[in-house]
């Protein structure tokens, strides 16, 4: 869900047509929505958090998503389109501190699309609902000539019920705040490129996707009045998503680049390809922001959820360098990491 | 918001690939929800509505409603996809009882668009919004590459809080309930098909897309313990609605054939083409099974709403012919009205 971002600068969108990184989650992303879309739909008066739209319902506070999945190809190892689509928009839901209540489901299908692929992926959808413990309570379906979408798209709403015990939000980070990271970045990305056959690369890796419900209710129960932000940084990947914190809470974040957790053939494929496994998407992970006090219990909390062993303090939140991120090495180096610019790749979720 | 409707009868789907017809809204259609995606994605604990789900959150009763628009071209005499998105998805709320809180839009975008026409959209989304008086607050963007979609398409979601004055649904219709129609039939869908101009016709019409909100207050008003059942007849037209009205409520509807608002145009068109006015779409028309002795306010309060001038009472519930639409002409003659069937119009919303 992102739509809507805060637009504390002017951006404006003059780009005579629509390219391939206009939808990869980076900077040109960024000019269309903040430049044309959240200028015209924009709503002053209800607050927006980056992943979920935060409404009050006669006195409860009622967190809404909504994400399009248009991933290529529509199966990979570890996942697909189905369940890509149920655990993104409960993990969207989960990062703002909500408990899903409920999903729908629209689809886009495109004539000629096999019958039993469509089964495959409506069961992989149930499956994946039935694990984060969720139910799909209606929807809408389209059918488009052959030729005109891609096998199917789906697009996947989302409503929860915010815990009242959390209060997330860019603007509660302070200087001294942790950073935790749930485990390795960079799976998902780099399994879609590899399953796309484009590249002359076999590696053992499967998508990470999965629901972070577990490991938001551990934290929430351990360490909820220390928790002040949290995003699962899928487009665009763990860079994009702290320069987005950057810059909304005008603060810097210092990573400890020796501290990244990422799998040696997702390093391998990052290396060949010339990309940044920060800029890599996941669909698993999650970044919090944890004040100092509960740092520790909530990183211990994680890791006693069942796949959160590799989570990690990623880094912290300082004043300077302001509306920066920045990553430090162990040999006393330091890089600037900015968000992803242009679109390396395309339709990743 | 069709995925998920009452499935009383056992329908299988062992079609081998999708075909337009499965978008279409009628019986193929049918055979796809029901036979393959309810049984894997129902959940039985929850009260389902054709044209919304119903949720509780903490003691309010919430409507959720998805739908996606796919219709070609993008722009047509009285409206255009952006505005569909919106007053389509505000219509699926209103005659759920519901009045809109925010609606969320998600954009599949194919590379390509000129930036121009996506300004033009989102215009007509923020013009739409505003008037039936609703917040965008939040959504998604992607983009596919040039030949893997169609311009543009936009999936809408909306949450609205259902008024409590009205209790809705198929089984709360009696026989002897009236039925109304807020105006003309067939307007949207006959528009779309002259835009195309695959047809060597012409006529002055125009989309009757339009929030149906004013109209559902003034019944609110007026008639809310009166107000057994509404639905906007979108794909499939005012036979589809009232199938499966009938099919839901076991009891039967007789139409007055010579009641049916119709205008001429249409009706040309619709001659030419060998279609039934009662199977084409409309996107600013709804349909409301009023008890009798509301039935005359009812009317009266859609009449003084400004475009409902040409409302009516279009027939009534009996008992019999059991689960049968009828109409029934002016020289005594009468014929089943059936779902549609196959697609004659593909992409019209």
């Amino acid at each position: 869900m992102e739509l809507l971002g805060r637009s504390d600068t002017a951006v404006r969108f003059r780009d005579p047509q629509i390219e391939m990184a206009h939808g990869a989650g980076g900077k040109v992303s960024r000019r269309l929505i903040e430049g044309l879309i959240v200028p015209l739909l924009q709503n002053p008066a209800l607050e927006r958090l980056s992943d979920a739209a935060l409404l009050d319902v006669n006195g409860s506070c009622v967190a809404t998503t909504a994400d399009a999945y248009v991933v290529k190809p529509l199966r990979f190892s570890g996942g697909s389109i189905g369940e890509l689509s149920i655990n993104g928009t409960v993990n969207d839901l989960a990062v703002s501190g909500a408990r899903p209540l409920a999903l729908m489901a629209a689809f886009i299908l495109e004539a000629g699309l096999p019958g039993d692929d469509l089964r495959r992926e409506v069961e992989a959808m149930a499956h994946a609902a039935r694990r984060a413990g969720v139910v799909v309570v209606g929807g809408d379906t389209k059918v488009v000539e052959h030729g005109f979408a891609d096998g199917m798209y789906v697009t996947t709403f989302g409503i929860g019920l915010v815990d009242p015990r959390v209060s997330l939000g860019a603007d509660k980070v302070r200087a001294g705040d942790k950073l935790i990271l749930s485990g390795p970045i960079g799976d998902h990305g780099i399994t879609i490129l590899l399953a796309r056959g484009e590249l002359d690369l076999e590696a053992d890796l499967s998508s990470d996707t999965r629901p972070l419900t577990p490991f938001i209710d551990a934290l929430i129960a351990t360490a909820a009045p220390g928790l002040r932000w949290m995003r699962d940084p899928t487009r665009g990947g763990v860079a994009t998503a702290l320069n987005e914190l950057v810059r909304e809470c005008k603060l810097g974040v210092v990573l400890h680049e020796d501290a990244i957790p990422v799998r040696d053939e997702v390093r391998g494929a990052c290396e060949i390809l010339g990309l940044d496994p920060l800029h890599i998407a996941n669909e698993g992970q999650f970044l919090a922001v944890v004040a100092p006090e509960y740092a520790d219990a909530a990183l211990a909390a994680i890791r006693r959820t069942p796949g959160g062993e590799r989570s990690c303090f990623l880094g912290e939140i300082r004043s300077e360098p302001a509306r920066t991120v920045v990553a430090l090495t162990a040999y006393g180096g330091s890089r600037v990491v900015d968000m992803l610019v242009g679109d390396p790749l395309p339709r990743i979720c």
